[in-house]
């Protein structure tokens, strides 16, 4: 039987594509999506990528550890009589140096899928966990993976009232109440936290370190476009830098993609045009209307950008290192007389079928079901894109909120809260309000990373701390390590334990001091 | 027609008394309440307090604002759709140096009660306000006063599924969306925000200050016990200093009441006994038990401590300057064969009759009605409270929380979460916590305000700081001047001023440095 491609799926944070095809009769755009947010599709939390399934076990079996549940209020903020629901988690104890020596506790702030896909995938946590003598901890996010509220993902995902919890606050509610628990559980109250995270697991990192500083002592939070909110930052930076990463490998490359979304659309719209283009991308099923076959091929861009690590990796599809290098080649190197779109097809290819295993290709599921990053975009998480004119290779468009709202109150009967989000985290002037408030965070970025252009890649003060790498991709540092991680990703992860053990010894002295004053003075006052 | 005094009331957090009379023949404590955390009768929630109505209007005269209502989401951390309300507030633009000259804003976040009277109470920010050409701006705690959810205080306070929504991290998203807002309709989004409060207030004002920096440049939180939950100061702190407060006026007078409680039981046993006491202690209605009057002989104690100010003033009740002073000299002072009850009851009219116009006496309303405070006390504001044996001039009481779970059921149907406000917002080990995070927070606290003994009286870093006087009592530095002010008061202000004009200038010059970084440099990184 033959292995079939899915579509578009399997990334922490996932673009929905907002590609405004213009018609050859129309400057107007029509966009796929009004919405412009990253959207994910939710699949890793309904089952397991088709793709990586076996790998997914035996990555993991490098990593020991418990699969445990912990009982969690639905909503931490208010009193209402509501049903709990299990939170999964994993643990290892393995390497804690425990209790008495104030062994550390590593916490992965688990993101918008499956924890065990990010666990596989958070290498850097399990290596370095040994040497600091650390515990390890892998909480699930609310609603998605096995940690599903109201007993099933069905019941969890129905409608706007059972979703209503899936927010970013309450998950981090759940982290803190999780690891406060277990710390008393242990008798470990005195153990220092260290937050991880990557992507959205990073905004989440940070954010964490930032309102929860008692819970723990530190974050890094890789690849976190915490700066994605408002108008912040430009909504175009993120098609601007996936195109500059195409750009930068070719000219051509960038300007064939650029010119394929308007051959697609005409060919859409000849006789036979739909079949012609099921034929030619080797589609699984007919093709309706052109517009998901742009999806599909935005989406391909937008992860190779993402993914654009220097080695061969599998984290998305299995895929050759630099591989937007390779997808240019292949649409640069096709003989003369080639059409735009054979060329556009040659070079996704890499990114779908780079094994050369598949013999058609799925274009994914409705990207407006009930999916949980969906409910996240449609609520809190407004994180505007658009496409600029001359820097993307994307068709142009501009962020449309209305439309966006339009959509969201389609699909989920809720309406978005734009504004949320900067009021409870913060984010406009972040460069004034941090300067002198918080500490111990660290943004780690790589400027090929998309969603690079939304961090912090400032130092906001001496212990908020940007780390850039110029070749990096997203949270790549998170990684495992490999034998062939360029120098620039074995140093950058040195600084990070460097900066960790900072943190630490800073704790353990704070401690300390706080001990032999308690033993000096004896007063009430050192019962603070 | 007579007027009459009411107990026990109007105060921004006021102890429900947790006497543990013991009976002759038994040594069983037998508290009046179990709960040891300080409550609030939530008097002005309903109504203006009696003795005080005109001259609040007459007090608020000096006080130019304009009174306004604001949409409020019920719950802001669910998508749930839920009913909005109109938070109340109070703005005064009056002496605002406005948006082009960044003219400050002073927040005063509301607590328990009415907002009309805290403004009233609050003198020192309106004092202030015009040297800083400041707005000031006093926005009412959901609940309370005029802004209560679902129409009425009637069907607010229905049941636990109505008041289920009143929780301070509730409070603070109030304020937060508030001041967001109101800064951007004026284009003031530049504008820095100071925060205030007293008690329960500058609980809100310090966590507000440490979980959303990005709106607020500092916070002075007065008399703000942010550290009497769990064990992190012993429970017995509250009475001790109360009792301290009266054994530093006279040994004697500590005596007689200490020994007072088991002769007020002894007394109420006899036959005849209640019709005796209620003679005695001129009260308008028939005495039903002796824990009533214990009560309400509590509250006036711990009244009096929390307002023993070094002038006469009329903050809970008309009261001379040190009124313990007074108190004493009346216990004291009383002919030579006067009963301890009959002495005690000399005592405790200075608090409730000093203007001798009062008839007879109410000992207050039924403590275990549906008010604001009894809610948040039984839910997250679990603030236990012990008598000591020796310290304390009143009945020996260890805190139960098994008791006060099960009185919080009886009276709300609902499971208080005494671990949450530590999980949410800290305090524990709040030295080495805070000691490199946050910034910008006065603790101010009078060490004759029995709260004093759980707010933070050690600095915590450099600009997380005390500041302490040693016969201040509850907030006295938020109140209005007066000629009688000590020095000491004089110059406590005078470095609250001092510290938030440095708040103010590191502000100005922060903006002021990013401004021109991004006129220098121009690149993405400067739109962080």
């Amino acid at each position: 039987m033959a292995r079939r491609a899915i579509a578009a799926f399997s990334f922490s944070i996932i673009v929905l594509s907002i590609l405004a095809l213009q018609s050859s009769s129309s400057q107007t755009p029509r966009p796929f999506s009004s919405r412009g947010a990253p959207k994910f599709l939710g699949r890793f939390s309904t089952s397991k990528p088709h793709h990586s399934n076996d790998r997914r076990s035996k990555q993991l079996l490098g990593y020991r550890y418990e699969t445990r549940y912990f009982q969690q209020r639905l909503d931490h903020f208010s009193f209402a009589e509501l049903p709990t629901f299990n939170q999964r988690y994993l643990i290892s104890s393995e390497h804690w140096s425990g209790p008495d020596r104030l062994g550390p506790i590593f916490l992965y702030c688990g993101n918008e899928g499956d924890i065990e896909w990010f666990a596989a995938n958070s290498g850097f946590v399990w290596e370095i966990a040994p040497s600091f003598g650390a515990m390890v901890v892998f909480p699930e996010h609310r609603y998605y993976g096995e940690s599903t509220p109201f007993g099933s993902r069905e019941e969890a995902y129905k409608d706007a009232a059972s979703l209503s919890y899936l927010t970013a606050e309450q998950a981090l509610a759940d982290f803190a109440v999780l690891i406060t628990n277990l710390k008393q559980n242990l008798s470990a109250e005195s153990c220092p936290v260290v937050l991880f995270g990557g992507s959205y697991g990073g905004m989440l990192a940070a954010w964490m370190r930032l309102k929860y500083p008692h819970i723990a002592i530190g974050a890094l939070a890789s690849s976190a476009p915490i700066l994605q909110f408002e108008d912040i930052v430009p909504p175009e930076t993120f098609y601007d830098i996936v195109s500059s990463d195409f750009k930068r490998e070719s000219t051509s490359c960038f300007n064939t993609i650029k010119a394929s979304w308007n051959a697609l659309i005409s060919e859409g719209q000849k006789e036979n045009g739909l079949s012609k283009l099921t034929r030619m991308f080797r589609l699984c099923r007919e093709l309706k209307n052109t517009e998901e076959l742009a999806n599909w091929l935005d989406s391909a861009y937008s992860f190779l950008a993402m993914v654009d690590y220097p080695y061969p990796s599998e984290f998305l599809m299995p895929l050759p290192g630099y591989p937007i290098r390779e997808v240019c080649r292949k649409i640069d190197g096709c003989p003369d007389g080639t059409s735009i779109l054979e060329r556009v097809f040659e070079g996704v290819s890499v990114y779908y079928n780079y094994t050369g295993e598949v013999d058609c290709f799925e274009l994914g599921d409705d990207p407006h079901g009930m999916d949980g990053w969906n409910w996240q975009a449609c609520t809190e998480m407004v994180m505007p894109m658009s496409s600029s004119p001359d820097a993307s290779m994307f068709p142009t468009y501009d962020f449309n909120f209305s439309a966006f709202q339009e959509e969201c109150w389609t699909d989920f009967k809720v309406i978005p809260r734009p504004r949320w989000i900067t009021t409870q985290f913060g984010g406009k002037d972040i460069m004034t309000t941090l300067k002198t408030f918080g500490s111990n965070i660290i943004f780690s970025n790589g400027f090929l990373d998309p969603w690079s252009g939304y961090s912090v890649i400032q130092n906001l003060s001496d212990s908020l701390v940007a780390l850039n790498t110029q070749e990096g991709a997203h949270h790549i540092d998170l990684r495992a390590a490999t034998a062939q991680d360029p120098d620039w990703l074995v140093e950058q992860r040195a600084i990070e334990i460097k900066l960790i053990k900072k943190w630490l010894s800073d704790y353990y002295q704070a401690k300390g001091a706080i001990v032999l004053s308690k033993v000096e003075t004896g007063d009430r006052a050192t019962s603070l």
